[in-house]
Order: structure tokens, then C-alpha cells, then sequence
């Protein structure tokens, strides 16, 4: 295991050149009519905006050119990134320290970003045991031996309690053409996202060429195969996964650019009785063959299990584990590999400007 | 007017000791039985967390003793008080840069803290016109002449999508028990209050100690008075107010600690026909009589009106208008006034961890 590029105990102020946080994208409803000031509820003439990404960003003193923009999975918002639930330096913090600018994504209808022009059902379900599990925490109420979640009632909690519902259907395009308009203001930069995110981010990444390379952390739907190439659906204890296919010549957008995905321990070879578990094995193997359909078009993707490069234990969080610093170590090889750290900026970004 | 305490060109870098989020206070939902991690769908022995607060803070390398603990008003959440909606800083950036700690809160079923245990419907209703118009930054479409509101589309844009609905109803003992063990967390500390935070805010001040000052920004509701003490009712464009009667033991506790209001330009004094206006006359008029009944106590509140004091064109949200900084400079000459700026502290709070 190598040794982490800053030290965990003591690291010291973190200098911030700007920080903020601005929509991005959306759509607007609006109600026939006039508005009436005299009579203000009447809906003529009024507008709902909805449907936006929140960016959250800070850029430091120093930074490298390209920025890390973070985007979240499922039932979390950009919070994870944040704080560690056992109160460590999460993502946003250690990559501030490694020189980079971190812009934060809350996808549409989640967090800062809720306001939904369709509104869903908030969920009420008591169903974290189910998350837990499928996070690969451990089998609840257990904790996998030498597992790198931390293993502390408190610590479970901050996690319960950093999760959000969503407040509007999930919807690709919305979802997609949100993040597409966050990162025509972002301007080029490097995509790092998390498990749901996944399919989103592939189309994501097609349609906006300021996504100069994806580092995806146990992307866990959604992968986007070109027509004719889609791997035959798998089953899982989660039901069916299958890829989904585009046209080939969006398919290759994503040979373009350096892509790496990072799956974490204790996901299973063979069928699971843990549903929760044997969800991950179907999502690792469709993993293996869109990194070797991308390679086979000339691309350059790489499917990384950290286990077989020695790294134990990590969870589906594995940004959020005991050994963070350590995963963050292998995301500055690969942007040091693929020279994704050259250059630095010294400007901050009209938070309201047009694309650059 | 006088000058502001810090240069808005060119502000230079922030250096922040620490930063990071937690979740405090809350309640658990848990469906009796066992978990099944082979059928993780069935709710049998499952939880659900929610009604907790969520805290976003920032630390400054050579922060003052008290932090100051930002609360969002209706309708929105703790970005408020993040970047302005013509992107310049807020009041959290004004005030790291016044070497305050800033402890922005994402109130029970909003936010970041979206998690709810009893669902709301979210509202998908077209309404903004209505809250351009109570916010004050005009009568819809138009802007008052010298008003502080930016008065560029863009800026409107933004402000009405950093917007976000409620998850769950507003729930006076939920709001109030999360705002608390909040405190519980951060320690003594100036609350900064704005609008429908107002009776909740309070309620809050009454049961946490670590509340050592409470700055009011254009409270909305919820005014307190001793039982028997309570004002008439009142009645406005948007319905009546009234005061809200609690044990003058409680009240009194209200006298133990410094309290200032400000309140904006544009209010009527007598009957408007636009009812987002005339809703602040009634507003104005209660927050007056609570001052008074604090005072008559022996406590020490002020009741400021902006333009009284020369600072015209003031909104709703005058920590983020144009004159933010003017606003600013206010909030530290009472903390001047009141020795609330002495001493400082190096050490960050466990963000898990106990009381103090």
C-alpha cells in the first residue's frame, strides 16, 4: 500500500482563493395569465423554477487547471463528499489540499437542488438496513471483518442522517441536461462520480466536452454499450441489469477521454443469498465488459478492483472509508498518469456567467 | 452611511482552520421484527432517520470565541447565505473574513436535512411572483427605485432557484429540539436569524444557553409574550398575526441576552393593497411591541429600521442585497457594542461528538 500524499493527523488551514455556489440549467413553468399583487395567490402569471443542479464550489489559492467536479449517488446529495460520517476529511477537503478546485453537484429534485417542477411521493420507508447492506457496511447488524466503514454506532447515524430523499421523479434528461449546463459553466474538468450517478454520467459525458476524463467510483447503472453491442441483461437478488444502447457514434465520445472505475471489497463471484451483496456482482461484471467495449473502440478505460491491488475493505463508499486518503491516492495517480494536473487557474467564474 | 469593514474588490483568499458538516438532533422511526438481508424490501426490523438539523461550517485559522449560527428563513435553505444572487459573497464569506466561525443550518425538512419522518406533499406551485413581491425586491415585474435587490434577470433567476420546498410539515417541536441539540454541538454562539425562523428562533434561545445573542433579520412569526402580556391581533394583506403567549419564566430568559432586529425598506405604515407589502406593516408593528415587553422586563433588545438610520432600498434578504456589506458592517458594531467579539479559539468541534 502506498503512503497517503498529505498527512491525515495535522493538515493545517486550507487557503481558499473563492468559493460559492450557483444553478445551473433547469426548466421554468408558467401559469396563463397576470399577477395580481393585490390578490398574490392566485397562480396567473407566475413562474415555477425547478429542475436545476446546485453547485457547491471551492477553488484554492493554488489551484491545478481542471477542477474535480464531484457528483453524488443515490439517496445522498453532495454532502457526502463532506465531512466523513466518523467527523475525517472527506473528498472535498483532501483534493482542496492536492491543489484542486472541487465543484459539488446536487442533481435535480435532491438537496440544495429540490425544487422539482413534478413533484414525487417523499418516502417515509423505513428501509436503511436495506442500505446498509447493499452499501456493503456489512451485513446488518454487522460489520465485515477488516471493513473500512467506520465501525461506530455514532458514525452509522451521521451516515442515516446524511441521506435525502428525492422530491421529484428521476428523470435522465433532466438529470442529464442539469449537470450538461453546470459544466458548460464549470468549464473543463474532470468528473469524479458515484454509483448511481453512473448512466447519467455517461451521457453526461457524451454530450459536454468539458468533461475531460470520468473517474467513476462503483458506477452501478446505466452502462451505455453502442447498438448491437449491448451484453445479454444479468439477474441479480436487485432483479435484471442491462446495458443500455446508443448509437455508436455517441458511444465512442467516450473513447476520447481517459476513464477509470473503481469497485470496492466484498463483492461476490457467485450468486449471493444477500441481496444487497449479489447486486454488485452483476454490476462489477457489466463494468468489466463496457471498460473492454470502450478499449475495443480505441479508448482508454480501466476497471480497477481495489482488493486485487491490495487495498481491503472498502465499502460502496469507499471516498467516505477508514482508508480515504488511500483511495484518494490512486485518483492522483491516474490524473497524474493521464496528465490531468498540469497548468493552474487563478480565476473564479462568474458563479452567474455565461459559458466560457 | 459608513464605510465597510472590508474591501469588496479584492477580497484575497480565505484561510479556514476547518470545515465540514454534521447532523444533529432527530428522531428514528423503527417498523418492529427483524431485518431480512435475503428480502431487504420488507420493512421488518428496519429504521428510518430524519427531523434531524443539518450544519455546514467553516472555521476560520484565527477565529473570534463566539461563532456565529446562521438560520434560513421560509422557502430556502442554508445556501442563502452563501453566494448573492448576482454572485458576490454573502454573509458567510463577509463574516470568515471578520474571523467569525460560520455554522449555516439546513432546518428539520429542507435541505440537506430534507429527511423526514412524516411526509409533505412537495409543492410544484407557480408562485414565485408572490414571494418576489412579499420579498420586497419590487412589485412584481418592476424593482423599487433605489432598491438593494439586484435588479438583473439573471440575478432573479438565481435567487428563484436557490429556492427549495419542505419534505415534511413545519412541526414547532421538531424545528425547535433540532435547532438545539444544534447549539448542544457548536457551543455559545451568536444565532443570526431571518424571517420564519423568527418564532422558532425564540423558542430556541429560551431553552439553549449557548444562544448568547440573537440577531433578528426581518423576523416574520411566532413573536413571544408573557401570558397575559400578549398584544391584540392584527390583521394584514396575508391574514392576521398574532402574538404567541408563553410562561413569563420562559420570556424572561429572552432578557438574560443582547437581541437586535433589522428590519428593510419599502414597509407600509398604514393599509397597502398589495398584500406581499402590507404583510411586513403587521410584522413591523409586532416586533416593535415584543422590544418594548423584552425591555419593560429588563432585558436588552432594539428594534432598528434601516432607513431610519439612512440605509435605504433594503429587501427581505438584506444579507444578500447590493448593500450586504453596509448590513454587515451593522451586525459588528453590535457585537462590538455587546463584547461579543472578544476572545478566540483554535480548536475544532468533534463533529460527532458530545456535549461540551
Amino acid at each position: 500500500m502506498s503512503a497517503s500524499e498529505d498527512t491525515p493527523t495535522s493538515p493545517g488551514p486550507l487557503v481558499i482563493g473563492a468559493q460559492g455556489s450557483f444553478a445551473a440549467g433547469g426548466t421554468v413553468v408558467i401559469t396563463p395569465g397576470v399577477f395580481d399583487p393585490v390578490n398574490p395567490t392566485d397562480p396567473a402569471g407566475q413562474t415555477l423554477h425547478g429542475d436545476h443542479v446546485r453547485v457547491s464550489y471551492q477553488i484554492p489559492a493554488d489551484a491545478l487547471a481542471l477542477p474535480l467536479v464531484l457528483w453524488h449517488g443515490y439517496g445522498v446529495d453532495g454532502t457526502c463528499w463532506d465531512t466523513t460520517p466518523d467527523g475525517r476529511e472527506g473528498f472535498r477537503d483532501i483534493f482542496l489540499r492536492r491543489r484542486r478546485a472541487v465543484y459539488i453537484l446536487d442533481q435535480p429534485r435532491r438537496g440544495a437542488a429540490a425544487k422539482t417542477t413534478v413533484a414525487a411521493e417523499v418516502t417515509t420507508a423505513t428501509m436503511e438496513q436495506m442500505w446498509y447492506t447493499q452499501f456493503r457496511f456489512g451485513v446488518w447488524p454487522g460489520f465485515f471483518p477488516g471493513g473500512q466503514f467506520p465501525a461506530d454506532p455514532a458514525a452509522v447515524e451521521q451516515f442515516f442522517r446524511s441521506m435525502v430523499p428525492d422530491t421529484g421523479p428521476i428523470d435522465t434528461e433532466v438529470i442529464v441536461s442539469g449537470v450538461s449546463a453546470a459544466f458548460d459553466r464549470i468549464g473543463p474538468s474532470v468528473m469524479v462520480m458515484h454509483s448511481h450517478a453512473g448512466g447519467f454520467a455517461w451521457l453526461t459525458a457524451i454530450r459536454n466536452r468539458n468533461v475531460k476524463a470520468v473517474i467513476g467510483l462503483e458506477p452501478g447503472s446505466g452502462f451505455v454499450f453502442p447498438e448491437g453491442e449491448v451484453p445479454p441483461p444479468t439477474d441479480s437478488g436487485t432483479g435484471p441489469l442491462a446495458g443500455v444502447p446508443i448509437p455508436v457514434d455517441d458511444f465512442e465520445q467516450l473513447t476520447c477521454i481517459p476513464i477509470v472505475l473503481y469497485y470496492g471489497d466484498n463483492i461476490p463471484t457467485e450468486r449471493h443469498e444477500v441481496a444487497g451483496l449479489d447486486n454488485w456482482r452483476v454490476r462489477w461484471q457489466m463494468a468489466g465488459a463496457f471498460v473492454d467495449t470502450i478499449n475495443l473502440h480505441g479508448g482508454d478505460a480501466k476497471l480497477v478492483s481495489l482488493p486485487e491491488i491490495g487495498i481491503t475493505g472498502n465499502s460502496h463508499f469507499a471516498f467516505a472509508d477508514l482508508n480515504n486518503r488511500q483511495i484518494a491516492d490512486q485518483l492522483s495517480q491516474f490524473l497524474t498518469e493521464k496528465r490531468l494536473d498540469e497548468g493552474t487557474v487563478s480565476n473564479k467564474p462568474d458563479p452567474r456567467g455565461s459559458d466560457e
